[in-house]
């Protein structure tokens, strides 16, 4: 349903405001349940996954790109803005030229994910980007799924979706409650959980890998400034390290869950 | 040599100014010959690899913990300035506290890589956070140096620096003059040059892997939006992919670097 807006202040594309304001848009995005999807290619793997749009906001030249994706939603109100409106309401340059606001879902429970066979925990990682990255490089290397911890940053977080390039949509993923019970979790349902972590003596990757990778695996990634916190290298079955050269500190978090992905898969 | 600086407009801060202007950035920095390093890490490692400071930008506060950095350079400006007035000048509020301005030095040519055994080629990456990030991911996993495409955006520029942790400044790199030279010049010194590209008639990494890897070895990675140009793919002595899952179209291309110069080190 077109309609056409040219007041940057009413109050139906309240969904689109302040974009780039991450305090703000969390207590906004929760209190509403929704999130956005920047982008036709994200907004077109969102709709495939099945979330329901909300609304849509966009420029008039992107309308016939998406006619496809907006034709089935009929009843959904599709505001038509100038960029310049768009630019005064999300506080940005839309490059992308559409926006969308979905509904969330309820939370997928943490027992969902127990049957897969490889699973990536990731720790208190706050920058949406890495993020996003994380379950790019899980999904794309055929992992199965990844667990949050309780302060990680939100996948569907808008900069998440997309450096994500959509796999929040498709690849199971789920919030742990804390992290007390999120290890034994994972030991009763079979998983061997590694550590992924730099300390002086973990086990280099390529050690793990000539061990023998267990069936059901678990890998905990930790957050970039601090590394993995003690508590869970602590209680890891084992700490599994990529050797660092050139006197390089460490690699980013989501670059190594990309190499520990591919080499224990 | 402390000088406090209290206008914005002072002349001696205009290696500083608007640093989130990408352009302008772009013919300062290449008409001075400098480049700006940021934070106290990323300075250290700068001058420990060697390179002229210019002078220094900081605020009162963050003088202590440079204080050893800034001993040996007695002879450089240090201006010490509020945090208001460096947000100011640089267009941005100054997280890390501290900034350098640094003289370039005289390109690397390329023919000083040939010897090394393992390097990674950029084709066209234009997004600095990518070069920074192939910069820190070859390093970490131990290859020998980087070769850059003519337009692959620039490693000195203050974000890649940033991205690659300061690799940048010990990872030797150059740049390569033209695209028709490059590929007979890698050949001719005895590498084998591997294009990493999803193409229907790609070879699997692990195959690669598997069936041994050369002793000298070159991987060309592309752009992200539009992949490795058919000019590469093209003259390579072989294609690699790494097979994607769950859809996903590829992984982020310093992603797929990390994975690479793993599997293949």
């Amino acid at each position: 349903m077109r309609i056409d807006v040219t007041d940057p202040a009413d109050p139906r594309l309240g969904d689109y405001v302040a974009l780039r304001d991450t305090s703000l848009r969390k207590s906004l995005e929760s209190e509403r349940g929704l999130f956005i999807a920047e982008g036709e290619k994200v907004i077109r793997r969102a709709l495939e996954a099945g979330f329901t749009p909300r609304s849509f906001l966009l420029a008039e030249r992107w309308l016939p790109g998406l006619a496809d994706v907006l034709a089935p939603h009929t009843d959904v109100p599709t505001y038509v803005v100038s960029e310049d409106l768009a630019e005064a309401v999300t506080g940005f340059h839309v490059h992308r030229g559409a926006l969308a606001s979905l509904h969330r879902r309820p939370p997928t429970p943490v027992a969902d994910l127990l049957g897969a066979r490889r699973l990536v925990v990731a720790e208190d990682i706050v920058d949406h980007t890495n993020v996003g990255a994380i379950l790019r490089n899980a999904a794309g290397l055929g992992w199965d799924g990844v667990l949050l911890a309780p302060r990680a940053a939100d996948p569907l977080y808008r900069r998440a979706i997309k450096v994500s390039m959509g796999t929040v949509f498709s690849l199971p993923w789920a919030r742990l409650e804390d992290w007390g019970t999120a290890l034994p979790l994972l030991r009763e349902a079979g998983f061997t959980v590694l550590a992924l972590a730099l300390t002086p003596d973990a086990l280099p990757l390529d050690e793990v890998v000539a061990r023998g990778v267990p069936d059901k695996l678990a890998i905990v990634v930790g957050t970039e400034g601090e590394g993995l916190s003690q508590r869970w290298i602590g209680q890891a079955d084992a700490v599994v390290s990529i050797p660092m050269q050139h006197g390089v500190d460490s690699l980013n978090v989501a670059a190594a869950t990309a190499v520990a992905c591919w080499a224990l898969r």
